[in-house]
């Protein structure tokens, strides 16, 4: 069973992302419920900027961020579609970290890459007034962050959760020495991050040939963006170990024309045994 | 008199909301000068993409976050379009905090709702070294809020002020059994916020029959979002007791192409005694 | 040689400025990063809006809030177009702050108006365990601010740097009694930021006669934007004491259709002796 314990001497962190925007102070009413409940807390800025209603883009957000932390940090994810419907307000717990949001997808990665346990959240534990129907991000999610910042258990606010969401999305395809990736996210340079990680090749004892993504292609595996000549092309595995197409100093995103949607890369593979240049 | 108390032993917070952006680094400035002044403060960001100038924005904004805070909160509110002209630099108190900004309007929804004492800020006193005439906010403001966070009464850097500008814009009106309401906002969703409270109806004795908006009529009143047919509008009380028409994952401001300064509802009452449903 | 020390009893700031925007969780690494090396330390968003690779935007931003901070502070510059390459991570020691950045000009300001020391990091120092070629500011910037903040000295993680990226830009050029002044920035108001200060006048000893931009021509500096009838152009020097062209209530860089890096002013200067209206 996971136990996260907080690092000795430190304040609990708690980070937050969501899809508000910050204009109409509603990223606003939220730290102050959480500085009310938590006095003692660090409040963490990720975004809130986040696409509304976007939840692979928050998700992979998160991916980026969430081992970063110090142990014990509390991640509050707000962007909820759902908002009011049945999806269930929920606590991840895992060996290092807590999350706290809907389950709705957002927690895909985390669920993918670490051991867990999910907690239905109690409303009317969190919050013994009263709810909105329209702003649990700031009367259930942000009192359940700000409680387990204090220390209190998952269990003493949550029952346990047997199924969460966890969306699939076949994003990755191996066939044969052929792979296809969909496009997980533009990030705000224009890199274009495809669903192929390092840790997939390793584990299939493959690597890379040839990168194919539209009429782009390319043998080399580049290490920097600088290392290509201003407003050409390159491939690189990112700082999180996942394949990326990059314009140097340039918006790749632009220049391919890329659907996030629709498009992938396919990827020709050889065995490690065969050993390819600059991989 | 109202007092302001801070709660026994948590550090004073100054919340900070503006219309700078942030890429100029005059948001920057005006939170160096705050931990210069108050260094055990604690800086919480609201906002600083108020459109320019937009003291409406502002103070609605403010409306949904400044009471989340604990007691004895500095809310620092910078959107200030007549810096340096004779606009006034005020703090109002209220029972549970301070605010402290221009008297242009920003102020309005507090003092509609709460019992306040205003005072004039006495810039030669908070900076006695020497002020810009068109950075305010770094230079009188922010030093105001950090003394009023260091615990310095306001009577001993501000004068007693009687008339504060207070705007009534006559934006909600009632006729018989029809109520005008405006637009208030417009928020990141794209939800439409209009100028009718709950309390407001609970004053009247008073309940919804009918909400009318351009060619969309409803008779209905929802709890969430996700209750609605995804794309389709609904009316809904939000998360501030407000009336708001909304679109299930969609944007309502663009499916109404609302005009925020010339648009209204039209709203049918009815008496509390003869019960309507879904109120 | 520049000594930087705390202010007594405060908790060392790190401020974070960069060109990641938020959305992808890059600057919630980053901050990761920076809460498990100091737990301590305070961490004060400064902005992550600069246009990606957009040096020059950047080190104007740093001149606008970099000595607003307490003694001591740690300001931490992530544009960096040439991660990865040969352009140096460096620090930069100030008798009142220390600066961690790619050497590539954000630093220009600072190293024109402060005595300073540079050093070059070593990586392998600052991060012994393994680094990407991607992300420096995650893996080499955010570790040595962390380590600085700590109270590191930098001769312990660096080596002394002889040389620095200075750019000159030839910015600012007189004349006999004329002045050529580039545009500096356009700030999130559309306010149009020229290359000359009121430091610069007294050092020539001269004053303004007549400042031209464009169709545009004044004999006047006024003291602040609501001084000039709405919509109307005005000159003023800014709150950095730098020369301003602004459109009172509007934005003064659409108006006159500014190119940034083609446009100048042509400023006629005479000597103080000739007293002037007016500056």
């Amino acid at each position: 069973m996971p136990q996260v314990s907080k690092d000795k001497g430190t304040r609990m962190i708690i980070t937050f992302m969501s899809d508000f925007g910050t204009k109409d102070g509603y990223v606003g009413s939220v730290k102050g419920v959480l500085l009310k409940e938590a006095p003692d807390a660090r409040l963490i800025d990720i975004t809130h900027e986040i696409q509304p209603f976007n939840i692979k883009e928050a998700a992979y957000s998160l991916l980026n961020y969430y081992d970063s932390f110090p142990k014990g940090t509390v991640h509050l994810i707000v962007v909820d579609p759902g908002v009011g419907s049945e999806r269930k307000p929920v606590i991840i717990r895992t060996l290092d970290y807590f999350f706290v949001g809907p389950d709705n997808g957002v927690f895909n990665f985390i669920l993918k890459r670490e051991a867990y346990q999910a907690f239905e959240i109690r409303p009317e534990v969190v919050n013994p007034q009263s709810f909105s129907n329209t702003f649990h991000g700031r009367d259930i999610f942000a009192p359940t962050a700000a409680l387990l910042a204090k220390g209190i258990k998952p269990e003493e606010i949550a029952m346990p959760l047997e199924r969460v969401v966890i969306d699939d999305h076949q994003e990755l395809k191996l066939e044969n020495n052929t792979c296809k990736a969909a496009v997980v996210s533009v990030d705000h340079f224009g890199n274009i991050i495809f669903a192929l990680s390092r840790e997939d090749l390793k584990h299939w004892k493959k690597v890379i040939k040839l990168v194919n993504f539209k009429n782009f292609k390319s043998d080399r595996i580049w290490d920097y963006y600088a290392q290509q000549k201003v407003g050409k092309p390159l491939v690189l595995w990112n700082s999180k170990n996942m394949l990326e197409i990059a314009l140097s100093q340039g918006h790749a995103a632009n220049y391919f024309k890329v659907d996030p949607k629709k498009d992938f890369a396919l990827i020709e593979l050889s065995d490690v045994t065969e050993k390819v240049e600059n991989n």
